[in-house]
């Protein structure tokens, strides 16, 4: 199993993930994208599905039109962990391909 | 312009879609999907979408693993219209494809 990050892990991931920040009530990390219209928000999503499934580890996001709200942690374990971490950096790296930061 | 929907013409049109209910504090109509998995419910997703792009009608949708929670209202009128009541029926139909109703 994953390890938790402690609140200063999860400070000094957060603080390369452009964009993304702890959210309140519960530790996770959530980035709000948006992007120029549905047909690229949902691009943004289907190469992000793949990513998730891939790794088995899944987003928790809603969708409305061209933007994308993404929340992310480890229910194993009830916290944010390198998993996380990991499928931040691979969103935002999909997110730039699109022009997006 | 398509037309709002009257709260009767609501009630009927909803009386044909299986699962599909009135929200409350806003005229839209809902459903949540249960799939089987994230496969399941991504891929019932990447189909809706392309209906929903083709008739330039979009949902706003949640995902999370298995779960896919729809709300479906027409903004320029501020409630349900009969393309809400369109795509409703077309993510029935994918839904039930995927052996989920």
């Amino acid at each position: 199993m994953v390890e938790r990050l402690s609140a200063e892990a999860r400070k000094a991931a957060l603080w390369e993930l452009a964009g993304w920040s702890e959210t309140s009530g519960r530790e996770a990390i959530a980035k709000t994208f948006v992007f120029k219209d549905f047909n690229e928000a949902f691009g943004f999503m289907a190469r992000a599905a793949l990513v998730a499934e891939k790794s088995d580890h899944h987003p928790e996001w809603k969708n409305v039109y061209k933007t994308v709200e993404v929340v992310l942690s480890t229910h194993d374990v009830g916290g944010v962990t390198k998993r996380d971490i990991d499928l931040a950096k691979a969103m935002n790296a999909i997110a730039r391909q699109l022009g997006v930061s």
